[in-house]
């Protein structure tokens, strides 16, 4: 099943696929249906028929958005680090994220580099879960591209200021049920720049998978049902590159996971953005 | 003035103190009141007394909880570090707050450390704000003890899951209006465990005062009324002692700034906590 956020006539519905076609489902957006309805009685729900709508951005009001940093093994061992023992993670807030089609714009003169990430869709009340039931409360899979303010990242020892920026990290375009798609299996998850590709990784290689994190997080803070987990990025990040790359006015990003779907944003440096 | 929610009959509710009387206004707590009322607008919505009412978590919604680390130039210089050009940052949820006299819930073997911090609580809309903007957007400040698990803390680079325990920050217990109270003139800022002193800060030796923090955070992310921000924790912290002291079942933290109250909040070890 493929759930999305849709535009049709002007607003915005939730959605689920059906075959080629978008059928209305009884919210205005996933955060908001997620909230009352569990995501294996979602599909009785489908109704009218929604010609020409267009995914935006899925889950528009997360309570939490958790990130993890350093979870791809082939990139760390290739980077000659040990395997941590425990995910590095910090916080993004609903702010942060935007739609899939949508520009990302940001002023002028910030080092802003890519980070593609599977991200997981959290689908009920997560407290103190263990890793089963943590895998039986995700909701499905989505793709984000993490989108970095280096500079601001490595301002002090803490990442935050450079992963929080509004309005910055797309989201969607559709989000796939588990019974679609297996990370643990595994699926690519892929960046081209300006059509070049930068990043391929594989979700097999994961160090800490969809399962552990959810269980992980929830030790410490409950979770619920639309609720967001970004899983890290593979290696083949700009600021990785020899000499390093920035992204530069205008460059399109292209973020990919096969069986979800692309998100395509072109970067707007701007001097004002309010 | 004096703000707070408060529980009377069984209900919370936002009041303001006259004299020694709490007067109810007109919304459930004070984040559902900023929401809709300017700061300055509160005074003239005073309705009924309130007989035996009693503050609790004074902000249960705020959409973010930013906090600043390494703000207190007096205890940076003693360890021999340079003063920060920027402020170190991290997030918490409003799922991490808990109200000023309420019992600290954690799993048993947890280091877990004091930190007392002045907060302040967003009055309007920030956006890329100077620092004269973001001053006048001050709705007031409150008390937080930014309670912190240390070996999740280090378990990675970043501090965020040390940060982020359920229900482990408390705060309050009134939030006082600007005309009141001058963070830049100096409050003290006193943390006590078991009634031994361990912590006496003063707000006038902050790296980043409120209206610095307020500006620097709106250049990335929006401020709304009713966020918050943590300030920083002065020296004296029990990971910072030699030998390191971490806190015991049952000790008493109590959290002061004079001219806002006292928070007093007991820890309790558990073998389970949901």
């Amino acid at each position: 099943m493929k759930l999305a956020t849709v535009a049709h006539e002007g607003r915005t519905t939730a959605a689920v696929l059906d075959g080629d076609r978008w059928r209305a489902l009884p919210a205005d957006d996933l955060s908001t249906l997620l909230a009352v309805t569990a995501p294996d009685r979602v599909a009785g729900l489908a109704g009218a028929e929604l010609p020409g709508a267009t995914p935006v951005l899925p889950l528009p009001s997360p309570r939490k958005v958790v990130c993890c940093g350093l979870n791809y093994a082939d990139h760390i061992t290739e980077m000659g680090r040990e395997l941590p023992k425990h995910p590095t993670l910090f916080a993004k807030f609903a702010d942060t994220l935007t739609g899939p089609e949508d520009d990302l714009t940001l002023p002028h003169g910030l080092d802003v580099d890519w980070e593609a990430e599977l991200t997981v869709v959290v689908g009920a009340e997560l407290r103190s879960a263990d890793r089963d039931t943590a895998e039986r409360a995700i909701a499905g899979y989505t793709v984000a591209n993490d989108i970095s303010v280096r500079d601001w990242q490595k301002r002090t020892l803490q990442w935050f200021q450079g992963k929080a920026w509004d309005r910055t990290t797309p989201l969607g375009p559709v989000v796939v049920t588990p019974d679609e798609l297996d990370p643990v299996a595994g699926v690519e998850v892929i960046c081209r720049v300006n059509g070049v590709e930068r990043q391929r990784g594989n979700t097999r290689t994961l160090v800490f998978d969809a399962a552990d994190l959810l269980a992980y997080i929830s030790t410490f803070t409950v979770l619920r049902p639309g609720d967001l987990v970004l899983t890290g990025t593979p290696g083949g990040v700009g600021s990785g590159m020899t000499p390093p790359v920035r992204l530069a006015d205008g460059d399109l990003v292209e973020t990919e996971i096969p069986g979800i779907g692309t998100l395509r944003n072109r970067l707007r440096l701007t001097d004002s953005r309010s």
